[in-house]
């Protein structure tokens, strides 16, 4: 579980530009929460494209959050990127006026679609590339919105596990008040991450690795000193959200199927 | 090229059924145009599920393609499916009257990603999972939205030409004046396909059986008496949206990463 901070930060920094340039882009464009992963992203992307290079998009929900939105903007401006603060609201309730839900999950969800859209249309415009910030353990466990936050050009921390993007934060210098956070997908205010999936971020981050890292069965990591039913539920979690990792399955018909055998070389001389 | 419409009717109707089964879901949910492609997919969606199975959400934005949406009525009518209308225009004149955009291309994204979020919004309420009506056609030259029409749980169409859905359509009895109509994105009036891609179906497809199908060299495919012009554009289409059928890269720094050598099993025992 340990890294090397500044070697993952060099490596990371070269992906960043490396995929960018891959797509003759030069910008990057971020959606800030003010929250740890997407502000390690910005900092990231400031170093591998220069600070003028990248835009950060502040998407709130009318005032919810307000000290969130001003760590992101603290952010934008430690950093020196331009940042733009857009109200997610009037598009969200004029959806929901119409098709009124209690469901917080369905609310949130719409709610990081909309975020996602806005960043697509910003990225059109500006000709900048959304750089993704779901980390290893929100995208082996599923927290995340398909189509909402998880969607990106690019995802330079999906292999850091939340800890891990703790860790390369404080090597690059993020505030401390952004340290100290508990995470939260800012559903609704008093959300938190583990409250909400019911383990800590130490204890997930720890069953996952095992797992999926060290390829261990279920009965080693319950033997190591975790108990059955976490485990259980972590492996649950990893086995329902598979379909938010994968492309949608097509039907095979033909001979080369997209997904199936036509599997276009990612690098290919452009 | 030629297909066996009963045959692909009959592995397409029990690949819906298998997919959802696997979801543990048992209705089906298409966003329904008034064009061929969703069109056929609401065909099979009912035979394969039952019609009480399958809502169609027909999603115009104001009074526009009002032939379209009687066709998409008719269709539902007709096959016993349930639908419902919903307008998208409150939501998203409610975003670009904040900001403008003359540019008719992210409009027309805007919509597209507007639609995905309702259809995903219904899927949650109504238990129902996403069919997706994406053409190989259209899936090879990137002529869909990312996270827009794009977005689905399972595609039953990815696998068949435009001209192969035509085929297919004739055979389930799709009525005659969505067979005849002239292939559009409906992203403004007037505007076909085969206008903006600047060749008719028929080349387009022939070109990509044999360069992706039967795996021709470009060369191969000029002497076959298709214009360079011609190929070469097929070509740079297909690389240029490779990006549209692949999830994001991740960059690698774990000895285990989700899309490269993280790949869970899709047919896991669930």
């Amino acid at each position: 579980m340990k890294i090397n901070p500044p070697f993952v930060e060099k490596v990371l920094c070269a992906f960043i530009k490396e995929e960018l340039s891959k797509f003759h882009y030069s910008r990057g464009i971020i959606g800030l929460s003010g929250g740890l992963d997407s502000s390690v992203c910005a900092f990231l992307a400031a170093k591998a494209l220069g600070p003028k290079n990248v835009i950060g998009l502040i998407l709130p929900y009318k005032k919810t959050f307000r000290e969130d939105v001003r760590d992101a903007r603290s952010v934008a401006r430690r950093l020196g990127i331009r940042s733009r603060l857009i109200d997610i609201s009037p598009m969200v309730d004029t959806y929901f006026s119409r098709f009124p839900a209690r469901d917080k999950i369905r609310i949130g969800n719409k709610m990081a679609r909309e975020r996602m859209s806005i960043l697509y249309d910003f990225s059109a415009k500006e000709k900048a590339l959304i750089l993704g910030t779901s980390n290893k353990t929100e995208l082996l466990i599923g927290y995340g919105t398909i189509h909402g936050d998880t969607a990106c050009a690019i995802n330079p921390l999906g292999d850091l596990y939340k800890t891990q993007v703790r860790e390369l934060a404080a090597h690059l210098g993020v505030p401390e008040r952004i340290l100290a956070k508990k995470p939260t997908a800012g559903l609704w205010p008093g959300q938190t991450d583990e409250g909400e999936i019911g383990l800590s971020y130490e204890e997930i981050d720890q069953i996952l690795f095992q797992l999926v890292d060290d390829r261990q069965p279920p009965e080693a990591v319950i033997a190591a000193g975790f108990s059955r039913e976490s485990v259980e539920k972590i492996l649950s979690l990893i086995r329902n959200s598979e379909f938010k990792r994968k492309m949608p399955p097509i039907a095979k018909i033909s001979s080369r199927t997209i997904g199936h055998d036509f599997l276009y070389p990612y690098d290919r001389n452009r």
